[in-house]
């Protein structure tokens, strides 16, 4: 299997709710977005938000869930003030901020918020690693 | 805040045997892995395996959660016979075929597998957008 991700999908409990959170985030949906599902694309992956029932139903699986969702999403930024204004951008798009920006342990600074359904955002300076002029973080090899 | 997502961070229960899983799914991780966090470069995107309970003390949430976790990510590629081959080598690698190959009602075709933590992967050929010779979608603008 190639080391590619083609697609995120968050399963929402409100799709107008959350294409206006991310909308007013400064997100642009794609032309090819549906009434039931919104896309939008960042870099080389593309993010959708589609129902949550929608979503366990396609892959056959219970939608029944709670808590943790056990994963995050993380916005690097090339400064440590550039996550307090895109934290605070968040906020004003009707995020909740879950963690103001503080240093981290590994040396890095960075904070949470947390869209409609709880789903849960770093927004990270990392001076580790590059960004590129994108915003896109470069491993190295 | 820019239309961009740097990583995509799974936080899981065993890191050897998530790394293990991806490793023999035929991903490479980077150089710039850690005893406590694996890295694979994605695309633009950097896919992270850390450990559940680390993640969520990170972004200051309880790691208590169960069921659904409300996303997938999706690995798209260029024809049917390649999800069923695609899904062949998740299961092979030791994750779990949770739907097989089967038409989408949208017209495309596709399966899902799910990693050791349960986290789904939808493998999908979508007739109506383009992969890149990387396997990466372009939405319309």
């Amino acid at each position: 299997m190639k080391q590619a991700i083609s697609f995120i999908t968050l399963g929402v409990r409100d799709l107008e709710r959350s294409r206006r959170f991310y909308r007013d985030l400064g997100w642009r949906e794609s032309s090819g977005s549906q009434a039931a599902v919104a896309f939008f694309q960042a870099g080389s992956v593309a993010f959708a938000l589609f129902s949550r029932d929608a979503l366990a139903e396609d892959a056959g699986v219970s939608a029944v869930g709670s808590g943790f969702p056990g994963f995050t999403l993380a916005h690097n930024v090339a400064s440590e003030a550039a996550v307090d204004t895109t934290l605070a951008e968040a906020v004003a798009a009707g995020g909740r901020r879950v963690r103001v920006g503080e240093r981290a342990p590994w040396g890095g600074f960075r904070g949470y918020f947390a869209d409609p359904d709880g789903y849960l955002w770093e927004v990270c300076f990392n001076p580790f690693f590059p960004l590129d002029a994108d915003g896109f973080v470069h491993l190295p090899e």
